[in-house]
């Protein structure tokens, strides 16, 4: 099959074998992926990645490995998105339903597990959600972001009375705020993009360049989505004692900060990452997430490496990659 | 009256003013003071401060100012700790019992009002908790410590069943040791004195020289107590996925930390502070805490400066000022 190939930060377009689903497996024939920040890092080098990138897909079963008596058979034929996280099911974690942090997980793309810049990958039966009729595929390729946003209040009790600042008008910005303005929360969202923050202001959120903003201390719950020192900074001075700093972008280098000033504000700073996808279908599938308003431009596998480019200009939002 | 005078890093005994009670606060005889870290550190310049130092203190009431129709007679000759953060009285931080983050507080011998390194010292009313009868003097001077390390309580929840690391041998990781083994915790502390890992040992807990120290995301909690970078980065590694570090250490300058591991194991680092004063009282009370194990030495407050040093060496744990 072709497939995108990261090969010490570099990306080259090849042909490799298909994957083989292992027991308990399906082959997914992939229709759509969306490139994240996480996999424009990877290109960079980030994680010493070597393999194929992509863990944002849409797609559709077209085999399933079956071992004698193993239930799956309604798999075939079905549109799906897959949780990125397969963990060994045995573990603790696993048993507990938190997959997503066995440490002999493999992560689609990201792990030990060839991802969805390809015609085909593999994943778990157990990892598949079916994709309700009424979601385009452009929309259910959002799933794994928008349920990356949820995650914040999975982990943290949020409040709908919580005032709340968005740090970053990237997409997992875009989608952590919009996931707040439903859950009720006053929100004022920050970033340094005008198209950006004016799509915000459409969605009717009160959106600032960062550069305009003197507020402090006012926030019960900042998130941080720039992934920048100083985004963690806006962040931290903007929280009232006691507030709530989550902490959403994987891609800082060493971050630097005072511990006092956590400590006598008493702030909590919570690492969060990978979501449940059951929520941010069913979001999705109300219409309550505008995403295909995110999408910036659509390539077909063939001209991956394009899209890679558009992906990490300044204005670009989602950038997707279509295998025909 | 004779008081501990810092300048710009310089202690010196001499004779100041006796303060004069506020409407509505005490006047409070200074029985005994506890050093802290804290103390150190400003006796090293940090937080700028100049004034008197000392906020763990137990003393007797000797005047209220009571405007009209105040109450609180009932205090006179009590013997008292006090809390050591002094809020506004109106603000919404205030209201809600929350004095000790109110953004205009003074806080003894830290901010804004002189502290018990003195013969006297003035706090509001609403800071005293009366001593019960049966708590010593070198008891009841632990209360703020010991309420310090409640606070972990008061912030997150821990489960009895968690297995707690606690990084730290000096006074407020033997206190929070002792606070989470009668929670109910597996517990083991990690320090680097063979006398406080006794001492620990003496307790009942299992207690390690840091350096053989070799486990690794095994934990639920770890209270990082030792206020060094390392410690941060030992109590980090020990955590499970999910787990909670506490960060109990205010005198850490610059602490730089990987931001991307805190994102892929969604590590909440909880900062915590000053705690609440009753709890501790009845802990006190009911001889759950051996502080007095924890005394080195007490000094007369003519030789406050030898307490200083005295407080200072490695092996010392609290250093108790008298005020005949």
């Amino acid at each position: 099959m072709q497939a995108l190939l990261l090969d010490n930060g570099a990306a080259r377009l090849t042909r490799v074998d298909d994957p083989r689903p292992a027991p308990g497996e399906a082959l997914i024939q992939v229709r759509l992926t969306g490139l994240c920040r996480t996999d424009l890092e990877l290109a960079r080098g980030y994680m010493d990645f070597s393999g194929i990138p992509g863990h944002e897909f849409v797609g559709e079963v077209v085999q399933v490995n079956r071992p004698d008596g193993f239930p799956g058979g309604e798999w075939m034929g079905r549109r799906v998105v897959g949780e990125i996280n397969a963990g060994c099911g045995r573990c603790a974690w696993c048993r507990g339903g938190l997959e997503r942090h066995c440490p002999d997980r493999t992560v689609l793309g990201l792990a030990g597990r060839s991802g969805s810049l390809a015609e085909y990958l593999t994943l778990p039966l157990s990892n598949l959600h079916p994709v309700p009729g009424g979601v385009s595929d452009r929309a259910a390729v959002f799933t794994e972001p928008l349920a990356a946003a949820l995650e914040i209040l999975e982990q943290a009790h949020v409040p709908p009375g919580a005032r709340v600042l968005v740090v970053g008008d990237g997409k997992l910005g875009l989608l952590a705020a919009r996931v707040l303005q439903i859950h009720g929360c006053e929100l004022l969202c920050l970033g340094s993009h005008e198209a950006k923050l004016d799509l915000l202001r459409r969605w009717g959120l009160r959106a600032l360049h960062h550069q305009n903003f003197a507020g402090k201390r006012d926030f019960d719950l900042a998130v941080e989505a720039s992934g920048s020192p100083g985004g963690f900074e806006t962040a931290r001075a903007a929280l009232k004692p006691r507030g709530t700093l989550v902490l959403k972008s994987t891609y800082h280098g060493a971050l630097t900060l005072n511990a006092a000033l956590l400590v006598i504000d008493e702030i909590t700073v919570l690492g969060s990452r990978c979501g449940p996808f059951a929520p941010a279908l069913r979001l999705l599938e109300a219409g309550l997430v505008a995403v295909e308003e995110l999408v910036s431009a659509a390539y077909p596998l063939s001209r991956a490496e394009e899209a890679f480019e558009h992906a990490a200009r300044p204005e670009a939002l989602k950038v997707l990659v279509t295998v025909p």
